[in-house]
Order: C-alpha cells, then sequence, then structure tokens
C-alpha cells in the first residue's frame, strides 16, 4: 500500500532498486517553513503537544527534502515527564529537569502507566499517517534505557553525565530498577506508535559513548534487547551514538537495524554486524561542503556501504546552521547514485 | 639519578618491579590544599603564570597522593594566547577567545615563535624540577594542534566544534596553515619544557572525537606525527581521546606511549598498537563507588593491561568531585597490586 517503502524493505533486508535516505532531525531544524511554526508558538514543547502542528512540521521534509521517510517530530523526553518527572526546555540550552531522581523512593514514585498521558503523540501520528497518504513509511521513536536514566539523574544535558554514571557505581540495583521502569514505558510507548501507525521505530541512544563497553553490556544493553525482543510488528532501529564497542553485540539483537555515527568505518560495521541492515553515517558537517564536496564525500560512503541492507542518513542529526539546500541535495545525490556493486 | 624512574622505564618498554601510576588532572580539582591556593589568587589564569604557585600545585599531588610521577600544573590555551589569540577563562564554564580564527589574514598574523612569551612555564618547571628534587620525573605537556585549533576557530567548548569542523570541509588550505603554525609552535614549546628539565610529554587531543577517521587522518595525524618525530631526546605519550580507531596508525609513530579512554577495551589496545606501551584507563567514575569497588575494577584493568609496557592512569582527568581519599586509596590499590603476567 506504501508507494514508496523502500526503507521498510532495506530494513527487512530485502533488495532495494536504489539506496533510500532520510535525515535525523529531518523535522525541524533546518527548514525556514518549520521555523515559521515554531516561531508562531509560545515554545517548544506547545509545538510537541500540537497534533495539527505536528503533522505540519513532519510532512515538512518529505515535500521539501524529498526523503524516503518521514520521522514524527517530537522530543524523547516526553517519557519521564508521563512517566511523572518535569522537565522545561530552555531556549538555545536544551533541556532542564526541575526535579531529578536520587532516591528509591524518587523512583518509587515514577508511573510506567504512560499511554493516556501521551495521547499528543499518538494523535500526531495518527493525523500525520494520515496526511501522509501512503506516500513514504512513517518512523516512530523513543529514547533508549540509558540516555533517558541519564537526563533523569542528571538533570540536563553535560559532557561527562558523571552524576548519572556515579548512580552505576554507587547504586546498581536501584539504577537497573529505574532502567527497568523507563524500558516497560518505552515498550509501551513504542508499541502504541505502531499501533497508531507507525511503521518502523528509531530507539536513540545518544549519550551512549560515555559508558565504558563493561557498563554498556551491564545496564544499556539488556534494555535495548527487551525492547527489540518486544516490537514484533515492525523493523527497529538501534543509534547507540559513540558506542564503537557495540556492534558485534547489537548484531545479536533482534533489532533491524543498526545506526551509525561518522567515526565507524562502514568496512568495520561491516565486518562487525554481518547480518544487519546498516545505517549512517555522514559526517554532518559535510553538509557546510560546497556541492562538488558534498558529492564527493557521500558517494565515497554509499560505495563503502553498497546498495543493499543499508539506508543513508547522516552520523547524527542534522546541525542547526546547514544550509537546507545543501540538505536537499544530499538527498538528490543519493537517489542518482549507482553503485559498483 | 631519579629516585623512582618507573614511568620512564615503562614509557621506554623496559621491565618495571611494578605498575606505575599518575592521574591526569592530578595537579588542581580534587585536593583541598589546591583549591586554598587556588582561591588566593585572582583567577586560574593569574596561578598558571605565577612559577612558585605552579611549582607548590604541581608538588601537592606528589606530596598527598603518592604519585610516580609530577604533570606541571599549566593550560593547553597557553599556547594560542603565546602565538597572539587571547583567552579568558570564565569560572565554572571554560575557556572564552573573544576572537576567533577566521580568515587568511588571521591565520597570517599568528605568531610561532612563542618561546619567549612563554618563560612563566619554563619558569615554572625549572623551579619544580629543583623542589622535586629527583623524587619522581615530571611530565610536561600540550595540546595537540587540532584540539587547539578547535579552540581558536570555535572560540570555546562546544559538543560538536562545527564551526571548526567546517573550516576542514570549506577551506582545507587554510586549516593546514593554521594546523601547521600551531604544530610548529608547540614542538618550539615541547622542546623547551624538556629543555628546562621535563622528563617526558604528554600531548592531550582532547576533542579527536569528533573526527571522522578520514578526517583524522588527514588533518590531525600529520601533526602528531611532526611532534613525535622532533621529540628525540624523552619519551612522548599521545592521548587522543574518544579516537577508538587510531591505535593502529598511533601504533607506527615515533611515539612511546598511547593513551586511552574508558572506551577501549585493553585487549583491543594490544592487539592495535602491540609496540608501544600503553597508559590509561579507568573510568574516572570509578572513584565515586566505595572502596571495594574502586578496588575490583581498578585489579580487573590492571590484570587486563598486565605489568609491563604499561603506566596506570584514568581514561581522562579526574572529575573535580571525586573525594581525594578515594583517589589516593586508587594509587595504593595499583601500588600493591601484584599482576599474574
Amino acid at each position: 500500500m506504501l508507494k514508496n517503502d523502500l526503507i521498510l524493505k532495506a530494513a527487512r533486508g530485502e533488495n532495494t532498486e536504489r539506496i533510500p535516505v532520510w535525515l535525523m532531525r529531518q523535522a525541524g531544524r533546518i527548514l525556514p517553513e518549520y521555523r515559521y511554526v515554531r516561531n508562531n508558538v509560545a515554545g517548544f514543547k506547545e509545538l510537541v503537544k500540537n497534533p495539527e502542528l505536528i503533522c505540519e512540521v513532519t510532512l515538512q521534509p518529505v515535500d521539501i527534502l524529498d526523503v524516503d521517510a518521514a520521522i514524527i517530530f517530537s522530543d524523547i523526553l516526553v517519557i519521564p515527564e508521563a512517566m511523572g518527572l518535569n522537565y522545561e526546555m530552555i531556549e538555545s540550552k536544551g533541556p532542564f529537569f526541575p526535579e531529578t531522581i536520587k532516591s528509591q523512593q524518587d523512583v518509587d514514585k515514577l508511573s510506567i502507566d504512560v499511554v493516556a498521558q501521551l495521547h499528543y503523540v499518538f494523535d500526531s501520528i495518527k493525523l500525520t499517517k494520515n496526511a501522509l497518504n501512503n506516500r513514504v513509511p512513517l518512523i516512530g521513536f523513543a529514547g533508549a534505557p540509558w540516555t533517558i536514566f541519564s537526563y533523569m539523574i542528571e538533570g540536563k544535558g553535560s559532557k561527562t553525565f558523571s552524576n548519572a554514571k556515579k548512580m552505576l557505581y554507587t547504586n546498581p540495583e536501584l539504577a537497573h530498577q529505574l532502567l527497568q521502569k523507563i524500558t516497560s514505558s518505552t515498550i509501551a510507548y513504542l508499541q502504541e506508535q505502531i499501533k497508531c501507525g507507525a511503521d518502523i521505530v528509531q530507539v536513540f541512544d545518544s549519550w551512549a559513548g560515555v559508558l565504558s563497553k563493561a557498563q554498556y553490556l551491564e545496564f544499556a544493553l539488556p534494555y535495548m534487547q527487551q525492547i527489540c525482543d518486544a516490537i514484533k510488528d515492525v523493523p527497529v532501529i538501534l543509534f547507540a551514538k559513540d558506542a564503537h564497542y557495540i556492534l558485534n553485540e547489537f548484531n545479536e539483537t533482534n533489532c533491524s537495524v543498526i545506526g551509525l555515527d561518522w567515526t565507524i568505518e562502514p568496512q568495520k560495521a561491516r565486518s562487525e554486524a554481518p547480518t544487519k541492515t546498516l545505517q549512517g553515517n555522514l559526517d554532518p558537517c559535510v553538509l557546510y561542503a560546497d556541492k562538488s564536496n558534498i558529492k564527493k564525500e557521500t558517494e565515497k560512503m554509499l560505495q563503502a556501504f553498497g546498495s543493499q541492507k543499508y539506508i543513508c542518513n547522516l552520523g547524527h542529526g542534522v546541525y542547526p546552521d546547514v544550509d537546507f539546500e545543501k540538505a536537499k541535495y544530499f538527498i538528490e545525490v543519493v537517489k542518482n547514485f549507482k553503485t559498483d556493486n
């Protein structure tokens, strides 16, 4: 029924006639049409809770950039909020949690019945799915349990997330309890996204890179596995930024796709995760270059990944100061590319 | 002549009767005695330019923590300042450059005759070397050219250093000119540190991790190699944080030691850099744990690296809120450890 299901075919390991492509953070940030919408609401969170506007900004990159998928515009931090931990989005600074999780009591107070509170996301998905009219798949998403945990303990962005990591070393039992609650909430959240129309889901482990491999194996991977095991109806993409050491282990999960940041060589990823479809991984800064260099860098990457079991993307979200014409050109280059293999 | 030259022996690949240990950022940060000194000067930069106080804070960890080396207390950003680009150190925020490098003219204006302007570092080294009275070696250091470049373009700390990276993609020739000027200054700076008494030097590539391997090979490694080739009289330690992809290439340089962050498995490092001495790499957050867990995690690491061609350290600078008694205990554990191999 989908007119363009290239991303789903690639995710399932089926042959695709050309390489599919989308951009992390394609909805928002670089599009003037997004900024217009954003400037006409009181704040970021008002936008995230407005299904009509979400639908509008989610469709913008499909119309303007001609990407092969839409990704629902939302925020990974809706989960802690639905669990009972409110946050503010502070302009040009990022998220801030007035209260953070410190004790057993704090963890006990958190709810895992998040679905009812996240109706605005599900309404947005239904509306968007309808408006997309089967042009391209709709991607749902959530933050990975470790990343959500990091924010709930640290209370804001951090270079080291040393407070969050401190709990792993000083109170691992409590850390596991909180991670489990986040995981249960996230599974329910993703399952409801799928029920409402998400064709594929991505789990973003944005702060994976602050963990050692041993800590990732103990405090992050088991929860990623639970999510992969619970989502049976659509493909799951796992993206653990800067966790260069985890490809072998991700290859053993039930995920369909592994997202890669730009520090991972395509050959290394192919050899360490041979059974999975790979996604990524152009350095977002390549989009600052002129068109001939964008073409050169992109084609070098496409050639290295090959045309099958591959979804083209950046290695992280597109940076806010990138000219959207450059992003559009990148998409064109991918669509016009013919690999040798 | 040195009473304890374990670190130098390990760096040269010679047998050591026990594993030597020091801490990145051991001078400053966690010691109450440091904070006392720091609170009695107007600012961080006043401290950095005061040889008597530098000598005092450089010796503190040798006296208090009983580490196997002193590292001169200073700042990597004295190099851009000596080249003509001033910076401010803003309390609890970090460095800020009122002017940044944007054009050919900006690069042309920079001086590479930095030695005369850095007399306060050299005076500090002479004073400290004398005060150390040959108890342990004195480590000199500098920022890696890529990391210094990042600050000179970006003007402050950044999660992505996207402005600095932008120049690599939009004006690589100018980037190389600036990197070469930084490298020439850094070599002169390190050579003078050695002349004044530094027994070994470390080059800190703190922002290596924002580069892809291809970019590191083009814009960082050649300058690291120049430094290694120019420093002939003492061992050189290369530490490129988060550059997990570069161990094979560092193994081919003339460095003596490769520093590792905590995301690198000891076995992987041994196999990819078999000819070098390795340094690192305990997760700094382990020092938040109780003593029994500090011992367990430290001994697991020591066992994995083995007793030879190894200098124990954290995988990054010690975090400011670590209890110095825990750091002291970590040092004790290393000194008392007997490996099986």
